[in-house]
């Protein structure tokens, strides 16, 4: 068995337009490299982390909490050293902070000659995300962890399905460089809304799984929309509008905030399309004063990697 | 060309526990039966109603006003004549007025070669939908049009989804004998919901239309629950509670009120579970002195049918 692995963390989108809470899907060229090590002195440590300052000490950091939940329940005869090699920026709306907690868990999990299956992998990497985000939730793990699309039917007991991902379909993203509090865009939201809006919004998230079911990209597209959270979430997004129209013009599927924001995320059948769809996003920012970064992106099926 | 055919009108169960507004299955052992008629002379006649007494003019019933929305569009060289052999009780919450909606406008379509595509049918049986309950909805009449499960995804323009039926679910119901009027069920229904409640909503329509696709019983089982619409209009219904956790012991995957009531409609897994929870609605409300009827039913993934 091998005592060090290299991994890939993927970024992912949660929420997906109308399936705030619940829905994710997974990145394919942004995530985070970790390299967990087996060490004879027991106990978690981090021993390396580059590209964005984050805190050494395990219990204040999310993969080193995560880590350490798990390892606090199998009590290995061994310990673990965790190296970092951050790409996603903290607080871009892309699941920064579930790419770190799900990666180390996945790292020991391997090392250990996989004890756990994927659905026990979240529950651990939960503990993590609950550090960075104050409670305890799944849909940016959930995509990291299993791949693909996934709808997170339980937090508590942790239910996680898999949904599937038609194979044309490509992911363009725009993260403007700019700071948006998990709180904040928490506190944004109302605490009640209008029945119609919900039906509308369920009415969505049941198209678009059967349209992932059955690859209807034209019934993709007319699900892809959220008329409950992103009215009150866009005000904290500079020319999400222009975005979302320009994308749509441009040939998008949909388009809608990644996560709780800033970014903004589209779905487009066919390469050339996203591609298309990055032109857009980036000739309405760079109109701007805003620094940005855009990525395109298959679908990631796989989820979390060995390199 | 056949001048009269004779056809079968299936009973249909709207909102499926977590969908309301747009799931909706279709039932197999309950319908009316209506013959159509080509004449000569033209226009649409009611000339038979047989079993409840419903207004013999065509503009006063439903059957008549979908057949006249329809006949006005196409304006065939001919007219029809219905009649109606009516086994659904209006207001039974099964969908009987959907049935003979419905009815007139197929058997009409069958006549003149099927001009028409099932959406568009559903379209026209809207019209007659809308005389009985001051709404054009389609949460009835798409399952009996297009049979099996479907999910409206939007009733305006009309976009019918066709979700799959696993093999071996069946129904059973109990119609206890009180009136519900549909503008009381309406009126229940609060304006706005927590937002907590609708995510649940929506997780659970995404996890049934997921269920549906890959027949996995369980998770359908997890996923037939409502937490926004029950809560209000079970208090109109008579022992439900008691109805619900009797044959949640008896083996139903789940349970929950057909349409606006007073129906109360069981998923389970196979025909014999089916029939024990039949009896465990029996037990319940032969103690009650309410008149009932029960029935136990295969999923009709047919709809309605030439007999």
């Amino acid at each position: 068995m091998k005592n060090e692995i290299k991994i890939f963390s993927p970024a992912t989108v949660a929420n997906v337009a109308c399936g705030f809470d619940v829905l994710g899907f997974c990145l394919d060229t942004i995530g985070d490299e970790m390299v967990i090590r087996k060490t004879e002195e027991k106990g978690i440590r981090i021993t390396k982390i580059e590209g964005y300052d984050l805190p050494y000490e395990a219990e204040e950091n999310v993969a080193g909490v995560s880590a350490l939940a798990m390892y606090n329940e199998l009590n290995p005869d061994c310990g673990f050293e965790i190296e970092i090699y951050k790409n996603i920026k903290p607080g871009s709306g892309i699941g920064s902070s579930s790419a770190s907690a799900a990666g180390s868990v996945y790292g020991m999990n391997e090392l250990l000659g996989r004890p756990l299956d994927k659905t026990k992998l979240t529950f651990y990497a939960m503990k993590g995300e609950a550090l960075a985000s104050q409670c305890e939730h799944a849909d940016n793990l959930a995509p990291a962890i299993f791949g693909g699309f996934t709808l997170v039917k339980n937090a508590c007991p942790l239910q996680v399905l898999e949904l599937p991902t038609p194979s044309d379909l490509y992911a363009t993203l725009i993260h403007p460089q700019i700071e948006i509090k998990t709180s904040e865009s928490r506190a944004i939201l109302p605490k009640e809304i209008p029945l119609q809006n919900a039906i509308t919004q369920w009415a969505n998230v049941g198209s678009l799984v059967h349209g992932l079911h059955t690859s209807d990209y034209k019934l993709i597209k007319d699900a892809l929309n959220d008329v409950v959270i992103e009215p009150y979430r866009k005000q904290l997004i500079p020319h999400f509008d222009d975005v979302k129209n320009t994308v749509l013009e441009a040939g998008a599927l949909g388009c809608a905030i990644s996560g709780s924001g800033p970014s903004i995320f589209a779905l487009s059948k066919g390469e050339n399309t996203a591609k298309k769809v990055e032109q857009a996003m980036h000739n309405v920012y760079s109109k701007s004063n805003i620094h940005f970064e855009t990525y395109v992106s298959k679908i990631n099926t796989q989820g979390i990697k060995t390199l």
